[in-house]
């Protein structure tokens, strides 16, 4: 073990960290700008983020998240060449700033998508959807939780998909469809049963659904905690006799779970380590408020309740980031399988150390906090819905307790 | 004491139950209905509410909050003579809806504005506001807190209230102005100072300002995580210049603090009541679906971290409810002052409990939870404000610890 | 409901408090010079507590918890005429001193014993047995937990109790057999199995042991973290062919889980006002200490995180007494079967807060917080241990919540 | 950064780890016979920990604590040449059983006394008594903390170093005095002050006292939560007119600060590390136990609840485990002070955590759980002292909070 951070991967993430600070930062009031309008008109391209992408992309801080892979990587479809570990270091930095990732290319769900088609996806599908979504010039969603059952047992999912001679014919009904609400939304990866009949884990497939095809239906644009999160946003999308043609398949019938859990590990590291970036950001702004505020003749700082909260934050940040880069490091060195401990527990700790510290930052800023004046209500309905999101802390505890039984079961042991 | 329920404590509690059960739960999803709408649109009469008043009115559940006064009471201006302990459980069954506490003429902020009418109001004040307010024909606003200093401690209030000949004139800047946002809203109280050389705690005077005066403008409404709070709203008003006649000052000048803590101890009761009701009903929606849904094999109710957590809460929501019901005889029977240590932790542990039956109950329904279809994140903005509003929790736990060491600091005692 | 105390239970609790003014407190050094021996010494009559006894006797504070049963009382077997409630009260005062209960005849399990023959023994059994336990002249022991199952599930005790002629012959091992340590300690009630075919609930039957029988051995005295708790103490305790006379066997066969029924609520709401009297006691400790304490120029006192820790923990007491104060209520008026869901809460609540407020108590004290010079590392061994004894939290935790599940299961009910 | 462990560091601690599993585990029993003795017999060698040692020492497992140092390394006094990383997961190993770190010679407060002597000690001080200590054949002691002032402030200190001619005459009282009770316990190093008017930093010194000096009397061993911690202790010592050679002053007069800034953070890692295979070992013994027993008709380990403890128990340590090598590793590349956020933040962390599952593994052993069956509850004490000793934890939160505001305090930056 070596916890020097080498110079490789100084080098990656103050490129991003400058770029951050160069070009993001001093967005941030501007996409507020654009973004303040009401209705329908919120559900468009940003200009300014446009702008951040075309520089990010000049700069050559693009699609870092798409880590090297002997066996998949073409000439045409290759992310920048950096680790999971590399990645993560960045990812932390872009997640200061809630479209910091896209502006990188780098945002879900897109990620997770890329990396299906990169990985499963034939080289025809990667021309015609990797290839855009790689430029940036269009976005995906991915099409999972339903609305009727619990989806965090995902052989509950029970929307089908029904060969019909050359297509698939699909009708379910999906929710937390998120990113579908920006225009330029083209295509989803959609997970359904192919065979109601067969063994619990080969019912169910992938598909890749062009979201302009008849019978898919946006119901409605999910609220969280009040927030639209427009244009992105997360949709409620019925498919109702939606035809696709059989080679939108990927990797063949019943290997939908093969595909999720191929998708799952980076996807747990990205989002972990941008919650960190939103844990450093919802502290920073903790602390310069406490210094700005005097009650009961004292600067609010120096209260003491205010110095364990500040060093409870801070401390609970460093541990979990350290786990975070911990099995992002697994991944590169063992694979996804053999960090499926240290993933399942950082996604559950992640979210839980964040909500804490965006908690006690909204209290610092008293009425402030509530409101949209310092962002801090937006990260806690943001982060309290990954601990839903991509299976709730419970099943992920599960996991991650059946481990710790495992092994001991069948071993003598020596304590008592 | 005396934990069984009187006949005349259960009669009144019963009728507004039944009210709530026969009219006002009905009107839930007629509600949303009405309020399903964008922009401007947002901040009107919703006429289901109307309708229900009337029902209210015409049933003698009206005006129930206003505790009888001998000293204050006149026949024209009386509520229906409940006490504050009778009335607390009657708001707890408000609570539930959360428009249900304005269907009885009982919600905040006019509540406490009624109480200061009724209780330091000139028959001239009373007759033109007060009327109308407790017919429920006009809404009013409170006009307290500021964004630019910590009004924690509320000697730190700024705005100016400066005496010219027959007037007073008003400049500053308020936000959290609740209420504010309905168009039936005609009347503020609002606090400010009078004299900024005198004592620190006579600086600060109350007075009447019609919101149609000139100089009075509501410069935005404030979102609360992301929610507009329509009608009702929280408002940013800007007072220039604003000129009211020297009659409108409530008490005298230099009583604003006097005026303030008469004002607060039955308002708290009242919030921590409703926040009782808010956490029964999430517990009650938590429970149900825990019920009705099925992961791995097995109901999720059957899963005994789930029974933890049901447990935990029907015991929290137990004891929240006995402190806030025995702070509100204390009121009826020794006055708001003997009963300030009560006040001042029922004012904490409500949100402090409703919080985290929110938090499990929006866990429990995945990601329906955080979104608007089952209430619960609105619920969870509301009561996460109320540990902000009127005071944060650091400020009232102070006046606790300090009651509790005043217990000792002067005597000799017993132990170590 | 009415929250003021009446003149009675003021009358009550009054002349206990005086008692341990006067009495009690002051004696609490001389009983820890007494008990400043090591080894078999420890296990003695302290001198200091019967000359208390005397006291407390002649003054009529005698029994005081065995409260008025028309179907039970007997001239010779009545204790003072307390209600539930107001024994509660009392309770409080006498938990504050470890003790504190025994100087007035009513410490565990002694009390819960004399309940049990009181309520189900026979004339002769009462003549042999409750006489002299009400004088104060012998103690006793209850014999329930078992080493080698999980007893929080009582079905699974195993000792047998075997009819042989006019004699049961009783084998078994059983711990935590509290009291046992008592030089005075002579007779105990026995829970075990007559019947291990009959029906699950049936299994179990209650027997009085003399612990002169031969084949009962005391194997060791349990330490609780590291304290003795001599001379009352824990034993592990062998029964090895032990044959008593068959009518020493308690209201019958089979009738084992009805006679712990009947026992459970009142000891429950003892141990819950003894706990809240042990927090008030950690409370008064913890803010002299940080009154009397200087650190980095300042007293530790006006430091705020001390400021919030004191304010939760007189939020916390106030709310568990009043839970408790109501269980004892609903005993009194309607019963144990009625108020088991709120016997269920403070069994679970009243250990909870209390150890909160002890570890904090302890932090203020800094090293002496942790050995025995302020007591406080040995209220926090005894109420950690109530979190097990008498059923671990979780299975409380589990009855409560299948009560709050059961409210839902059969109905239609308002909500989504 | 790279978190695979090398070669080097898994050699050693391998070592240590096969040490423990072939010789310190079995000689766990023993060691607890051995110990089954009462009164002043509890204070002696412990023959089973003698042989331990012998071996240890045999195999080279010996002295692992004490890092290289060009500085101060000569031949006669090294250590076995591992950095503060590698003997970090050496120590994890060896906190896994009271006794462990003692048999590699490896135990506080030994370990930090041979560090002070190592850095700081003249030729002829180490020839004295670094020699034999790092032979293991004699104890010692740190005489730091006071009875009567608040030590978490160490300008508190009160005790007196006077020079008089030839000698330092020390006059005050310490406590928790540990590892005073062995009976080979020599020499203890004091720190007190030389001079009440010099700067507040400048005022103490570090002084050694051969505990057979004149004057020395050690009143009595303090018990942690009831534990005698026998035969090492923790004692009050008087120091009444001791007499010492004035050659025995450490460093010079003043420096006493500057000795004990030195000494401390690689004692924060030793402890936060055996800390951390302290709660290795209570989650072992809580996943053993939950898989051995069932209630209500299911193992314990298959409730939910317990998957929720377990999985926390293990995210938990994971992420404590590599913050504390982290700070190790920054102790080799960058030194102590450049590593003090992190010293500071895993001496909150360690203790923090572990009490946590240590608690939860009491609850799951039931009875067994809170005696010394299974060697939790003397865990817990341990561990809960050092939530104390050597700071507690709101000197350190303070200290963490004081950097974090120090980042933003003269710096314009980017949020608001």
């Amino acid at each position: 073990m070596d916890f020097t951070i080498t110079e490789r991967q100084k080098y990656w993430r103050d490129r991003v960290h400058k770029f951050m600070d160069e070009h993001v930062y001093p967005a941030e009031s501007v996409y507020a700008e654009e973004m303040s309008v009401v209705g329908q008109e919120r559900w468009k391209v940003v200009k300014v983020l446009e702008d951040l992408k075309a520089k990010a992309k000049a700069e050559g801080l693009w699609n870092l998240f798409l880590a090297p892979n002997a066996e998949h990587d073409e000439d045409d479809y290759r992310g920048a060449g950096l680790t999971n570990l590399e990645y993560a270091m960045c990812a932390e930095e872009m997640g200061k700033v809630t479209f910091g990732s896209e502006a990188f290319n780098c945002s879900a769900p897109d990620t997770g998508n890329m990396e299906v088609l990169h990985r499963y996806g034939t080289r025809k599908q990667k021309d015609q959807w990797l290839r855009p979504l790689m430029a940036g010039e269009i976005r995906s969603v991915f099409l999972m939780t339903e609305p009727l059952v619990a989806s965090s047992d995902a052989t509950n999912i029970e929307t089908s998909i029904r060969r019909e001679g050359d297509h698939y014919v699909i009708n379910g009904r999906k929710w937390w469809s998120s990113g579908v609400g920006d225009p330029r939304c083209k295509i989803g990866i959609l997970m359904g049963k192919t065979d109601p009949e067969a063994a619990r884990h080969q019912q169910q497939s992938q598909i890749l659904v062009p979201l302009d095809t008849p019978g898919v239906k946006i119901l409605r644009m999910l609220p969280v905690f009040g927030f639209d999160d427009a244009p992105h946003g997360h949709g409620e999308v019925l498919f109702e006799n939606v035809r696709v043609p059989a080679e939108n398949l990927i990797l063949g019938e019943g290997r939908g779970f093969e595909i999720a859990q191929g998708r799952l590990g980076p996807g747990r590291i990205h989002h972990c380590m941008r919650t960190v970036g939103v844990a450093e950001r919802a502290l920073e702004k903790m602390v310069k408020r406490l210094q700005s505020r005097t009650a009961f003749g004292k600067k609010v700082a120096e209260q003491s309740v205010w110095e364990q909260r500040v060093a409870e934050a801070r401390t609970d940040i460093e541990m979990t980031r350290l786990l975070c880069l911990k099995a992002a490091d697994m991944m590169d060195k063992v694979g996804n399988k053999a960090a499926q401990l240290e993933i399942a527990m950082i996604k559950v700790a992640g979210p839980r150390i964040a909500l804490k510290i965006i908690d006690d930052a909204i209290q610092a800023h008293g009425g402030g906090g509530v409101t949209t004046d310092f962002g801090l209500a937006k990260m806690y309905a943001g982060i309290r819905s990954l601990r839903i999101a991509d299976g709730p802390d419970e099943v992920h505890n599960r996991a991650i307790a059946r481990l710790e039984f495992a092994r001991y079961s069948n071993a003598e042991h020596r304590t008592q």
